[in-house]
């Protein structure tokens, strides 16, 4: 007796985690609410650490926020490129303002996901690891990525800001916390690799640079650095 | 122009996100060695910040291994007995040492998850952020599950032992942190419901409680309690 899918179900779902990117370049088309609900509802179905559910999604439907939202995103990545300046060089902070790090203004739907008030509760499988949450919490936002994507919306993670400023803005209980703002929204294309390798920033390493057996391998591979 | 997946496509998406389950019960049946490999490559597709790619497998294929990290992930389940009776009661306390918290001595494949060595050399989207290396180490584990679960192949994430005695156990660098012992292995049968549903250890919440507009909207919904 088998569980598994057919060919051609199997088949999608790996397309879908290969096809999937974090997308910078929206159109302005908006997203139908039952579609939005369908995406939410998969992000949902996502794990959770003794259940605990850890994710909140606030839907930034106000113009005037997704404004203030753009300017702690913009002033967090001139902070950025300052640091990526002071360790590694100017040629690199210049390359790095020459990326488009997000699309908060272009995109259909802006969401802000936090992690919960009230985590403290929640002993099981995180009391030696509390970090469990945010764990949970991205395992329903790469559910709702890979949605999106099977669904021709692209998605960027965003992470580029101040967490105590974006809490502030949307009124967060000091226990809970923003970890991403999405953005959301059907785009011209989606970008054939990631828009960092292809933009010459980054080069990913293979799958094989990350394997080891009953130990770790220190190996040159494993020693990763910022620079390719 | 569009973008969507084919409706069958769609559908096999959203039907493995569903489907998908925490497991604990495993046959004892292998994983073939390129099957592995397809869940891995399926993992290493996983969005990453910066394009940092943090995740680090490590393969257990000592017995002798495998027996040690069951004896601490044991240690583990007893301290945190002790902290939910202290914190809620002796029956919730009892009610948990009842549960099963893992299949590691019966799994097909066990794998170790760990954060990479030399973070600190990353700086993109975590400056303000730094947790934002375990977030893509999970968004890896997600595409891992959900390619698992369409081959028919169970898998049970274990975040229950000492994250310092593991490293020691398997000669991590002190940079590098272990965040998941992953089970995998061929199930009798999936389960129809999250395990701690089932068992009557919590009930899961539905996505209405987890959605706010504009900012944060305080509600007894959103305020959760370890017990339903």
């Amino acid at each position: 007796m088998t569980h598994a899918y057919t060919d051609a179900e199997r088949a999608a779902i790996y397309k879908v985690i290969a096809e999937r990117r974090d997308m910078r370049h929206f159109l302005p088309t908006p997203i139908a609410p039952d579609m939005l609900q369908r995406l939410l509802t998969a992000a949902h179905h996502a794990p959770s650490v003794g259940l605990m559910q850890p994710w909140r999604f606030i839907r930034i439907s106000d113009p005037n926020l997704r404004q203030r939202m753009h300017a702690l995103v913009s002033a967090e990545r001139l902070e950025t490129a300052e640091a990526i300046g002071k360790q590694e060089d100017s040629a690199r902070k210049q390359a790095f303002l020459a990326l488009k790090v997000e699309g908060i203004l272009a995109c259909g739907e802006c969401l802000v996901v936090t992690l919960s008030d009230n985590r403290e509760a929640h002993i099981f499988g995180r009391r030696t690891l509390p970090e469990m949450d945010i764990a949970s919490v991205s395992c329903a936002i790469q559910n709702l990525w890979l949605a999106a994507r099977a669904e021709g919306i692209g998605m960027g993670w965003v992470s580029m800001f101040d967490p105590a400023a974006l809490s502030a803005l949307l009124g967060l209980p000091p226990d809970a916390k923003p970890v991403a703002i999405l953005c959301l929204g059907y785009v011209p294309a989606f970008y054939e690799a990631p828009m960092l390798e292809q933009t010459g920033w980054r080069q990913a390493r293979p799958l094989a640079d990350m394997l080891m057996e009953n130990g770790w391998q220190p190996s040159p591979a494993h020693d990763a650095k910022e620079s390719p």
